[in-house]
């Protein structure tokens, strides 16, 4: 189903998942009593068809929790949300969507947020419909390749003299 | 520091944090001997002066895991990035940023991502200065408040003969 979102997307040559990979990072649920593995970076939920009407994985959402320094509360960050050709236009995105508003009530959260492309038109006209709010005062800054060793590597040669490390929120500092 | 930064984006009413919140929900380190707390949501990286030159803390990022499904790898969220009043203009900010960066890397990581207010021209320019590049073919959606509820109650609601819920990933289906 990545692949095909990448197809749809038209990126196809940008995937460079495996099935290894994503067992090594993502959380996969217990499975016909197996143990979860990965490390965990993000979770599926996946939209199966019951065995009585073939059994058949129509669609699937990929989401990490992201948080709420202001709320001081968890959230759910879509990563993808996903339904086969074939299953489209019958509220499955919509389910999916649903059961993801509820995962972000479970875990006493606030926001459930992802990204659309901008020339998505039907998109983002079916994300209206459902109460999503678009967040046109913010712009996504992002650093990768060739940018992000530099930084990492200058991180090595930064000043002894400051403390750069996760540390206890303090009162005095909150 | 978090009412800090509201009150430089104009914003402070909208703080609801508290310490007990903040110490709920985030991944707050070992220190002093103490062992890790909170349910980890997000983490954070406190930038302080040696005790030698008083100790100060001068500013923190908080930041979460997000997650690129095509590369099936972690990276790097960084929700808030804050240098102290007094502090700034000394390369503390870039101080963090290569901290994460090399957090980036330690987790096999590809991506360090935030996002800007459109209007703070002057942090997109030291944003752009140091490589990262603005996402402008995508617009984050949210839904939160009133519109998160109504989603969720239907969910409750959804048609039992379709099974919401993790599941292992096959290979079929990756």
């Amino acid at each position: 189903m990545i692949k095909e979102l990448a197809e749809y997307e038209k990126a196809l040559s940008s995937v460079h998942a495996t099935e290894q990979s994503l067992r090594q990072t993502l959380c996969l649920a217990p499975h016909a009593g197996a143990a979860p593995s990965g490390a965990g970076y993000a979770k599926t939920l996946i939209l199966r068809l019951p065995a009585t009407e073939g059994g058949a994985v129509v669609g699937m959402a990929l989401y990490f929790n992201n948080y709420s320094t202001w709320r001081a509360a968890p959230g759910v960050y879509l990563e993808d949300l996903f339904v086969r050709e074939g299953y489209r236009k019958r509220g499955y995105g919509t389910l999916l969507l649903k059961a993801l508003a509820k995962e972000v009530k479970r875990i006493g959260g606030a926001r459930l947020e992802w990204c659309c492309l901008r020339w998505n038109e039907s998109s983002l006209k079916f994300y209206r419909s459902i109460g999503a709010q678009e967040q046109h005062d913010w712009i996504t800054l992002r650093t990768d390749g060739e940018a992000l060793e530099r930084l990492a590597r200058d991180a090595e040669a930064a000043p002894a003299h400051v403390n750069v490390g996760p540390d206890e929120v303090k009162s005095e500092d909150a």
